[in-house]
């Protein structure tokens, strides 16, 4: 970010200036000295010219205590926007340390959707009422009205709050009328074109509107391409949609047709920022809920699940290796070189999955190409397979002196390869159709199989081949 | 996506609602069907409607043959805007395929930025010359620019074409200039208010310039934020910063302060993409560039040296076996249930890893919560790893017989997922501190510390207590 030269700013552009200040180590260093010294002077210095992100993120990496004093000693508020932008986890205990003023202050600030992400995130439905009970009249029946739609669905996420014109109006009607009006949405973006019963049947952009001369009707300067979604759709459905065709807000509607909302582009990134962000916790095991300002017992918890099933997994394996204890006892390498062909395998798998996993998310992983796929990945895993039994059949000769060892690791090892490239597409393609999320159980799946082959190849060739 | 009932729709609609068709799996085999029977007709019928990122994906699905038949067969043209949507690897195949004329309408279409975008991932320079001959000197000038900047900067992201006022405007002359402007951005979303020289001090969006009088000064209505970049800042600061304060668009200035160009949500959606992306596939050992519609060999190439890193860190594991051999050959129920100890360290590892990389990446893990974060995961593993170590002392004794084996798995266990915990969270944190990126690389680290301290913790304590 630029900070700009202090030499050419005028007098009033000072707001702006400090606004760019961000976050950074030495700041937050000095924020957690100023609680230390219980300093409200040093404090409010250092927290207001911070951007309500960023207030939010520190209050996320602070201490539980250190949160406390600040509320305390913070002369500022802790208002909409910050409590928007804190992690679903801390909201809880900063509107349990809030004076319920400050909270219903704070939530009069924000558009119906905010509000409707806040509320629905509220295990403690005693802080709901109270948020609902704080809103005006209209805005709490449209965030009760909004709550009645699935969650994860685009009437939860759309804000009520739209700008429309009829569609037969010119640009100079509309202008006028924006003029007049009490009050627009903080952000907006297009006037959505709608008929006589309200249904939206195009849209504008605000700079096409400034461009052109009073008398144009907005029929001609519509936008060629326009997208509305119905409220019960999937969000994830809506942030696709937003990502692939560049959307930067899409009216909402009812099944009838009828306006009932607008999704804006910050919307569909909160969206697809959370969904990938699933992708990757889910394929390391980690549950997509989990935050790092969750305490100690809630990680031991969300973490233990995954871990049960991957002990589960390794008995199995185990079970594999002890059907050849003889073989082992006889030939105690054996025991040194298995892990290589299992670990091997699994790596192989961990990268085909991930391949798949992320392309059956963005939907470039179809029926189409399904089959394309799976050939490129188990020739891919042969080919290196090859290479590697090459590396490791000589490894296993030199360190053993045993030629046969060398061809039975070099063998394990390009079997093993093939199947993890098998399983690594196929077992998230097969989960994807039973809509098992493939994310969430293909690592767990793919590694069993790798370990479970990897041993069973490598052990059992050298039950054939060495004994 | 809701299509409008074709009973309410008004004639002159028919471009919209086509528009709202996507690209699902029954059009792509009816795609594929008309490539075989080589129908033109068809195949214009399927493909006209369909948005230009659709045509790219459906390109990107097909396979090469059929590719080329549909360049052949097809009346429309791959414009500008489905050659920027194509998969980098794909882009040169098709840039080869087309006639030149054709390139050069397409590129013309275009804004500067998508321009240098393509022009910038091309490896073939003749194919970047001839796009950049079919410009217009103006642009040809302003892509050669941003060229000039650093790859991966806000200066190769933004694009040239900006709308500013200078600060003293009102609305009604800042409406009469864009009224008579020759050409406008396809898409702006502020005013930008320069100074006389040019310098960015501010901006106002096009909702409050609609919405207030015309004898209002700009600066009156002006955002109470205004974040510029200079052209040589990185470009994943830029999507940091879009993504953490909400940005629409900004400014991007040189080192004097003075506008270059703007930088649009679009672009910064497309690199916070692509960082999620790298994430979640060099967390797995994938080339960050690798792809769907990459090549077989190619596959091999970037997935080789990943496999090979591991390999050499399995063989260390496999050292660490060979030490005990003999304690193995006494007792084989070692060898069977050491991928056990192994195997559940390296998952706790990852998990702790995972979360820490994404809290790294997300700028959630800082100087102030580091050690707290380090002590909650080491005390998570030590919970978790007394949970498991339980089960498994239980297992270990029911399966074997021997009570101390039972003791020596559970001791095992409790050690390496304490250090699966360290490692997860310590080994990424060292990396960023020194500048690697953590998630191409901790993952290697992770597993040999986990796989070397689980076999030597379980083996060693064998070979004291059992023999």
């Amino acid at each position: 970010m630029s900070h700009t030269d202090p030499q050419v700013t005028e007098a009033d552009r000072d707001d702006e200036i400090e606004d760019e200040i961000e976050l950074d180590e030495p700041r937050l260093r000095a924020i957690r000295e100023a609680l230390e010294a219980r300093d409200p002077t040093a404090l409010d210095d250092l927290i207001e010219p911070l951007h309500g992100a960023d207030i939010a993120d520190m209050l996320e990496q602070i201490g539980e205590g250190e949160r406390a004093t600040l509320i305390e000693l913070w002369s500022g508020h802790i208002d909409g926007e910050i409590l928007s932008e804190l992690d679903e986890g801390l909201r809880e205990e900063i509107l349990n340390a809030l004076p319920a003023e400050d909270v219903a202050e704070a939530v009069r600030e924000l558009d119906t959707d905010d509000v409707v992400d806040l509320i629905e995130n509220l295990d403690d439905s005693d802080q709901a009422d109270a948020i609902l009970g704080a809103l005006d009249d209209v805005d709490r029946v449209a965030v009760e009205r909004a709550l009645a739609f699935p969650e994860y669905s685009a009437g939860r996420l759309m804000q009520r709050e739209v700008v429309v014109a009829p569609s037969f109006w010119t640009v100079g009607q509309t202008v006028d009328h924006l003029r007049q009006a009490d009050e627009l949405p903080q952000q907006f973006y297009h006037v959505i074109l709608v008929d006589p019963r309200m249904r939206p049947v195009g849209h504008v952009t605000l700079g096409k509107i400034l461009a052109a001369p009073r008398d144009t009707p907005l029929a001609e300067i519509e936008e060629e391409s326009f997208r509305t979604f119905e409220a019960t759709e999937p969000e994830r459905e809506v942030a696709y949609a937003f990502n692939q065709y560049h959307l930067i807000s899409a009216a909402v509607v009812d099944a009838d047709d009828r306006l009932l909302g607008v999704i804006t582009i910050d919307d569909a990134i909160r969206i697809l920022d959370e969904e990938a962000e699933e992708d990757i916790l889910r394929l390391a095991g980690v549950d997509a809920e989990e935050s790092l300002s969750d305490r100690t017992l809630d990680v031991v918890r969300r973490r233990f699940p995954w871990l049960a099933v991957n002990l589960l997994t390794a008995i199995i394996a185990s079970l594999v290796i002890a059907q050849f204890d003889q073989v082992i006892a006889e030939i105690v390498a054996l025991a040194v070189l298995m892990p290589i062909v299992a670990s091997m395998g699994g790596n192989a798998g961990t990268q085909s999955l991930t391949v798949a996993v992320r392309a059956l998310a963005t939907r470039d992983l179809t029926g189409a190409n399904v089959w394309r796929v799976i050939r490129r990945e188990v020739v891919a895993g042969a080919i290196n397979g090859g290479a590697f039994a090459a590396i490791m059949g000589i490894v296993g000769l030199v360190w053993f002196g045993t030629p046969m060892l060398g061809v039975v690791i070099a063998v394990a090892m390009v079997i093993n390869l093939i199947v993890a490239a098998l399983a690594g597409v196929g077992v998230p393609i097969v989960l994807d159709k039973i809509n098992v999320d493939p994310a969430l159980a293909s690592g767990t799946f793919v590694t069993t199989v790798t370990d479970v082959v990897g041993f069973f190849a490598f052990l059992g060739l050298a039950a054939i081949w060495l004994i």
